[in-house]
């Protein structure tokens, strides 16, 4: 509540300043895992309008690029989520997450990453795996 | 590996008696959650080149569509993985999951859907909902 | 924030009326999961010293019971985990969770439980299945 | 099927050579989070009759120790599960995982960790974190 009392000001002042842009978390650029996780996986997201956005995935040590596509909401601070289709397996991967900028500080994305592996046995097809994920941004691209 | 024998052989006949289209799961059409579960959904699908695709999202007794895209794997009985935005709030939706066609039976979307509401407060910004959904075919489109 | 003011209230008046019990949600007693549950389970919970806890559970149409074990906080809403050692197979369930006591309502617990499944193959060791799960109270035992 | 046939073998020569104890992954002894974990976890779990056990469990820099009860299963690799009630908050913290023995290495817990986190807000209750978790034996016990 606070914070939108700030981004209301934030919002009358845009005409004055134009400084406010730093204010908004968004899901584009260049992004990679930060660094103490145990997977190194880098990624663009490239914004198109209303949300939907589309982009390109290495897993670690992958020498092909995966695509991905998934949405952003419309809000300061947005929830998003994108689909992966590996290249590597049959498995698809999803990322589901907050887009966040600390005050001060760099935005971040952090994510809940959820695997489903391919299988021809019906009794897997309700796993999956799921883990906690963020990425600090390399550029804005 | 059995089944992939099999399917090879099916796609040599498939000149002579075009009958294999339903050995392969797709998610393309308009699909409704199973009658048992708690949560009415509908969706449409749209599948493109390289298993890219698009749609629309109705949850029970949304007035209107929310907006969706993902991907599907290329093999029989693909994974796949969508985002959904939703309009009636700032949450983003995933699902991801598994095409099954279960022999002599009808296809089915086996999926855990993982829900990331928006929040402004950080400590909420790792936690997610998980589900397990399952959607039956109304209609190919 | 309101809840706990009323709450404090509640406590300074306990000595005079004794009516306050209700205010308090605990895990022990008889639950059920909820009518629109795809999967009836029932179970008991002894609640000892210090919010340790045990218990007996029944899958649907499981005519032999399961234990339980697990630990609730000390909370007037706490939150509580358990597992159960399945009889029916090599699986593991464990249950996390909230009790909450609605307003002028029943009790209910709100969980989300996790299955582990028995496999040799250590490619399944990191699998899980989730789903939301709520058990209403059949008595207070 | 064909691993169990050799575990029959290897009792049978048990008297002869006792070396099969590491044939057997259990959850008993002192464990520690292996060490490209983002967070140092340490536990010791005491197994009892019928796989039920408990222990206790410090999380990262914590001065005092949490309690822990669970169960595992019964066969050579089992599933397992576990509840921490929490001494640094009101949070309750379940794993649940499947004990593993590489050939010719040490066992190790491999774990889905599920964070309930107190709330007096009910838009709360159905919430979780969920991380893939995996534990060393430092000593046996």
């Amino acid at each position: 509540m606070g914070l939108g009392a700030v981004s209301g000001v934030t919002l009358l002042l845009l005409g004055f300043f134009a400084v406010s842009a730093s204010a908004v978390c968004r899901v584009s650029g260049l992004w990679e895992t930060i660094k103490n996780s145990s997977r190194l996986t880098k990624m663009t997201i490239d914004l198109n309008n209303d949300g939907l956005f589309n982009g390109t995935y290495w897993e670690a040590g992958a020498s092909i690029q995966s695509n991905l596509t998934g949405y952003q909401q419309d809000e300061e601070l947005p929830t998003f989520g994108f689909t992966v289709k590996s290249v590597n397996s049959a498995n698809t991967i999803v990322y589901v997450g907050h887009c966040y900028l600390p005050p001060g500080g760099e935005d971040i994305l952090i994510t809940t990453r959820i695997v489903k592996e391919h299988s021809l046995n019906p009794t897997d097809f309700r796993k999956m795996k799921a883990n906690q994920v963020n990425f600090t941004r390399i550029s804005v691209v």
